[in-house]
């Protein structure tokens, strides 16, 4: 921590904000520093080289240094729900994140008239089983196209294979409807209201090759009662699925989320 | 519910409150009505027969009737986790509660002095997997001597037998420290960090003979961060414990949990 | 409550959802019966009038009879802040709510592109302190117009007045970005961080003459630190006031809230 | 950061927990180290006067040196409402906090069994508006006498004098039933049920000399509905009290809490 605290204000940097956390199991050590590059006497970009051969490599750090004015690249992936969809558009119109979407991806056209009133490319790619290899690369490819840097999944109802999610580690973000790791896979709400939970929730977690294990981001969940019937239990996770999921990009946009095996530190 | 109401005010009673369900899938019908008896023209004694004779056998109702002045007897189950135990004392020497205690049951001898300050009788049974069958004799020959009404484990750490279960259908009330169904069985806190949830909880339900799987009647959850270390969520979990087991406690001794197949409904 | 359910039965009626209030202080009853017309004696354009007749005049009780099928007419008056003008589009669009949105009025032209592409029609209407009472006449025309029945503020930046206000009581719904009586007026937020509130709050209320003492429908609170700027309270009270609003919204649709003097009773 | 972390360091001590804030309006800045004094080269009764030395002094901070070791004094004043009470109690007598309570004070008599039973001595001191001065000075006295540290009230129904206020800066800590500053004063709940607002909350502050006016530590709400009388308020007002109170507590325990101008810097 001295070494970094020490090599910014040696070349004239402000620290804004820092944040650590040393692991009590595994003893690493995790930290995350914002400062300020007015006056610095480190040229943009050379930054992250400088950085690394002064402070990370002595140190044996992993790190990654982001800036504040980039604009990442981030693709929608939707089925036919369109609550999170939306959601994303609307703050992303309304400038409430600092990001750009090149493109959403649809296996049913349902919301390409909701993509064109945003001015974005939407591209349908119907999946079958059979399809299932071949769609997912021309998917990959449109990514590629792109530059994409990091992909949502808006309550797509296909599941990524273990090749495509290894493409984007840590960079593919998924909304699942229930309290992890209660009500894996299919049908959450069913099994809630079968099960007689007095809560639903909803996780947002990064996806990995295994459903639904993925290092989780952000959770909530809100009270249910007897009266609630599948499509309540439905209509009110809606709402936390969606606040959940733009939670989780917005902490993964400001780069406050380290993936650390199977965990995240969220610093916030 | 016109032939319920009906029937009341025929008698002379007034409603105080009245709240009803309609199960979609099963449809089933539920009711409970709370009235006042002053003016009542049937005597408080054979409230339950006339009422069963004139409405509940007629229509095939199953019911039930208490009264509000009625002073429930509570037994208490504990080990070695004070706090839910604590708490419920407390309730109970400040009448929050309408509710006796008229003896505390533990296998490990840890609380007898908090009990005797409380003026309660306490009974150490300890057990090992060969006494179990006849210290849980032991257990249900105090429960019937103390005419006791119904059982709560207070973190209570032994796993009762299915027999013993079946002697207090719904009538034993468990804390379980997870929101269930995630992380049932043992060591939930410990799973919940490997996991890297972001949410802790905490669940009261009666006891069956599947552990952890009894009708839930009440659940909470409380935010945890990567900060947490097991430690910590067993300090933020014995909260979110006293005061969902408390709430659960509550409900049952007010007759607002109608238990209906492995699912409650709560009227509140 | 016999009566009216007795009628509905006698009539071929279906109850399928009862909820009831006495309130303890002013002895006044509160009740909201859901049932099914599939098979009812009665026409639909006469169950009003027959209602009234039979058990509404002979009882004095005040009642108001809406079907489900209805589809109301709901205004939405906006100012620079979009984000619950967004939510409630969306949910419009995904036809979450059993609404028609026949216009949007606003003192400034920043959303007309928003409701063009959902094809609503957008009236701009400037205000200054001198213009106020022509510029409201020339909004209450356009809502009488357009057969408005109830006005939804979605932070609306301007005070409407008394006259206003009058012509539609317990049918304008605005949104304060507090947690009233927290704060009412001007810059909550700044207040809060101020005051160091540990939560931050929003109020979905009826707007009478008062200024934010209205009915309140719902309520909502979030975590804040001391990390927490301005700005970041504005952030995270985005989310709050829109899913506030919202649900305010839905509760109006299903006719669950009853106003009494300055309260409300939300059958839930 | 740098030079404090780098005394550390530099004399054999090892950071467990750092986390730092910097206040973007006065551009204060805070700071809060948890290091192991295992190996430490400095003894345990110099570190505070060698730390202000080297470090505290010549950066001009404002600095403070407590050991986690330590067992700081604890005084309780409570009244009649005793829920507050008995949860502190608990927690001490389950060892859930390192503290120590040498006396409880009230100004009336019904605790004192309760104080026994856990050892403490009580001290009944009635106080009218003739006596307050001189009762207070006793208080003081007790206070003295027993080298208390901090004193928390438990709903303790008196307004402290400024001069007592005075003589305990930030060590004197309230919790008020309501969601301050909503319903500052008396009679939270009633003036609640009044406004017909759709939560509860409680607060935890310090007490200064101005009324319910001091740095929040703590706070939470809690849903209530039209079917809250006062008296179900202050049922569910009871468990928010206890809850925030407690929690209050140990963040001052922990040191966590930094007061600034009239809020706090709650280090979690």
């Amino acid at each position: 921590m001295a070494a970094i605290t020490g090599w910014i204000s040696a070349n004239g940097g402000n620290v804004l904000h820092l944040d650590q956390h040393v692991d009590p199991v595994t003893d690493h050590f995790f930290i995350r520093v914002e400062w300020h590059l007015g006056g610095f006497s480190i040229e943009k970009n050379a930054v992250e080289r400088r950085f690394t051969a002064d402070v990370g490599a002595p140190l044996d750090l992993e790190c990654s240094i982001r800036f504040a004015s980039a604009r990442p690249r981030m693709a929608l992936f939707v089925s036919k729900f369109g609550h999170c969809l939306w959601d994303i558009l609307a703050r992303c119109e309304s400038s409430e994140w600092n990001v750009e979407v090149p493109l959403i991806i649809s296996n049913h056209p349902d919301f390409e008239g909701a993509a064109q009133s945003f001015g974005i490319p939407f591209h349908v790619i119907p999946i079958t089983a059979k399809t299932k290899a071949e769609q997912e690369r021309k998917e990959l490819e449109l990514l590629a196209e792109h530059n994409v840097e990091f992909v949502v999944l808006c309550r797509y109802m296909q599941i990524l294979s273990a090749d495509f999610a290894a493409q984007y580690p840590n960079r593919i973000i998924n909304i699942h409807h229930s309290f992890l790791p209660a009500f894996a896979g299919v049908k959450p709400y069913h099994r809630a209201l079968e099960r007689g939970v007095k809560l639903i929730g909803a996780t947002a977690h990064y996806v990995t090759s295994d459903l639904d294990e993925g290092p989780i981001i952000a959770q909530e969940t809100a009270r249910v009662s007897h009266r609630d019937a599948v499509q309540d239990m439905v209509r009110r996770g809606r709402d936390l699925e969606k606040i959940v999921l733009s939670r989780a990009i917005f902490l993964h946009l400001n780069s406050q989320v380290i993936v650390h095996g199977n965990r995240t530190v969220v610093f916030t």
